[in-house]
């Protein structure tokens, strides 16, 4: 069932490894097959050098698990959250990479403060607001999906494909899985360079709004031209 | 003679390595044999490249060495004091990893900032006074376990699963000699990212209580359900 | 057509991510022929494990296609106006690395802090100043090439071989393509060196002239001593 | 002519590449055969990828070139100075490592802030003044020598195996060529660990010295009981 959607989940969750992103296995990648209404994703607390495709558990989106012997990641209600509220997304990415996690400790939002970040996030990473007390005593995964779907407000997540949840770390998410780790990857990038960006200026201001427009519509929209998909 | 946690302890030590701990010789990691009341330990000074399993060293608590050619590690009074003091423990590592080492070095505890802490340490990293004049003097290996054990009071040992020396680096524990380098890994990524929060918010706040607990009890304790083995 | 040119170009490109320098498709190379008026560079969004020498696209310096079947890197207008203007160089190459794009994004040129600044650079690593909203409304790549030549002045390129664009990141170049990423590489490194050292001395003052001449001077032009050119 | 030594010097510079100190070719090895008066030294400029030990260079102690095709490092004079000034030495290193570097071009001396550094070093890395206009426009690597020399004053080398050239990089020395490669490998480490401890604690002060003696001398002189050399 869906073995090739688990096949790509499980490659995602591998280039978690490969790229970095993660220390043991604190990390998880899921995709979504739309039309079976079906998720995939990486089974709980299970090492990455052993994990195999057919470990990958499939549920439904309303959490029922419909194949697999593993238990789900932990984080799989948030995973479906996700899914429910933006639907035009295929993939999503949680880790706790080292500096989209201490901006998420810092409780503040990564500006946008040049073309690397304007090429894939149009405007900032928002940070999420902390958790009520009774969000964290209640169903607390899905209550992380719901603050972040309550911040990202009415954007539109192929344009901002990632959040920072504070006091906790960065979600991704894209077109399928893949997608969803190459951004986990520019936001772990990005906010390694805003580090670095104010500790050299401590007063930077955010980039031109128009210079924002410009790298991200040249990259993504009907006028694209970068990339080889309009030649 | 305890040729199973030979290799155990071994393996551990080369796990520094290969986790990026260590620079040449600066890190030890020992096991406990509860039953037989004997520990085995690295040897002093020993290169990670040719030191075989057979290398190890055993000693009883008492210090005396039972078995090996080679000296013990220096650091051996020190992991002793916290065998007898921290009776839930069957492992110990010491290393002088960066970040981990700076922190002790600015001779501060790392507070609890997010929910990577609190999956593996209830509450902020201790970091212990200085040793007195008459410590340093004295027993001074011995001295320092004491003082980690003056420091860390009542705590279970596996809900704090490591502390810092003032001035000198990480101590980390577990249920045996690979737990406690999963540990002093943890211990070093918590490290690097407290110093990146800290940079990017020099007001930051520890996080929740409600949200350690939250996390922490996720993973540890009767009500876990976290990884595979509950399932 | 070039196809030493290609392999030189192609290779250029290879050795950027071999240095660490880019992310996923996040920089380009590119070389000229200067007796055929003819530059080679690297097409658009192409990944580098995939790419090949023949893939490289060749364009004249009015900017018309000559020969590939893909497009040209996005950046190709600002590479052309960098020939067109700096005659003396025979390549160049673009980047995002890590620090020297957080020196564009903080608006800042990089002092001449040291003898590594002095061996390649002869003075600051110059920050050009924001584009215009005409300008990035316009020609927005050329805009970007000329704001580096009204930035860069009358200074010799191969004397001061790269250049931050504000928001952005750095440029470089050098005698061919080969030479262009050895610069890249420099002017990472010495960003991230100045970071250091700015976060050590907050009022760390730059270079003596005269040691600067010194250093250059020892590596470059007719009394030059380093290497083995002159033996 | 002098085979053993070449070999090993050629392995020297071959490690600093192996340990992560030298980008392209920033930085130089050398040893001392002290019967003989002769010294063995890295050819300048020359890639770590094709060098060979037959391509050392032998120089005496007055730096006449005694064997050897290629230009000897253009660093020479200032290792001459160092085995003319330090009897006790046997190899000499400088790299342009990217956090000792960083310290000196901030023009600051390393502080001993904990037992990594006394393990290694017996007091603070000293920074040298900078060089005057006359010594920079006269024997301009000679007077390099001989400001490192100034400043290190009457303390014993082998017991503060390294020091900072003030906006220029760290030299360290040792028994022989190898040792000192282990003293810019640690010099680099104490560096870092230094910036991140800064950054923890802006406050932060020296270690007590009586902690400095007693890490220092249970690895070196006379009652040393680290390692294996005396069980």
């Amino acid at each position: 069932m869906l073995e090739e959607l688990k096949q790509q989940v499980w490659q995602a969750n591998m280039n978690l490894q490969k790229h970095g992103l993660v220390v043991f296995t604190w990390g998880n990648a899921s995709g979504i097959d739309r039309e079976k209404g079906l998720i995939v994703i990486k089974p709980s607390g299970v090492e990455y050098d052993t994990m195999q495709p057919e470990d990958m558990v499939v549920l439904d989106l309303a959490g029922n698990q419909v194949e697999g012997d593993l238990r789900p990641s932990s984080d799989t209600p948030t995973h479906i959250v996700l899914y429910r509220n933006f639907s035009a997304i295929g993939g999503v990415v949680h880790t706790h990479s080292t500096c989209a996690t201490a901006w998420a400790q810092a409780g503040k939002s990564i500006p946008a403060f040049g073309t690397t970040h304007a090429d894939y996030f149009y405007g900032e990473i928002p940070c999420t607001r902390n958790l009520s007390r009774e969000e964290i005593q209640g169903e607390y995964e899905e209550e992380t999906g719901k603050v972040i779907v309550e911040k990202f407000g009415q954007k539109n997540p192929l344009h901002v494909p990632g959040i920072l949840v504070a006091n906790h770390g960065p979600f991704s998410w894209g077109k399928d899985a893949q997608d969803a780790v190459y951004h986990a990857v520019v936001l772990e990038e990005l906010a390694k360079m805003a580090f670095y960006t104010c500790s050299t200026n401590s007063e930077v201001k955010v980039m031109d709004q128009l210079l924002l427009d410009k790298h991200f519509l040249r990259k993504h929209g009907k006028n694209a031209y970068y990339g080889q998909n309009k030649l």
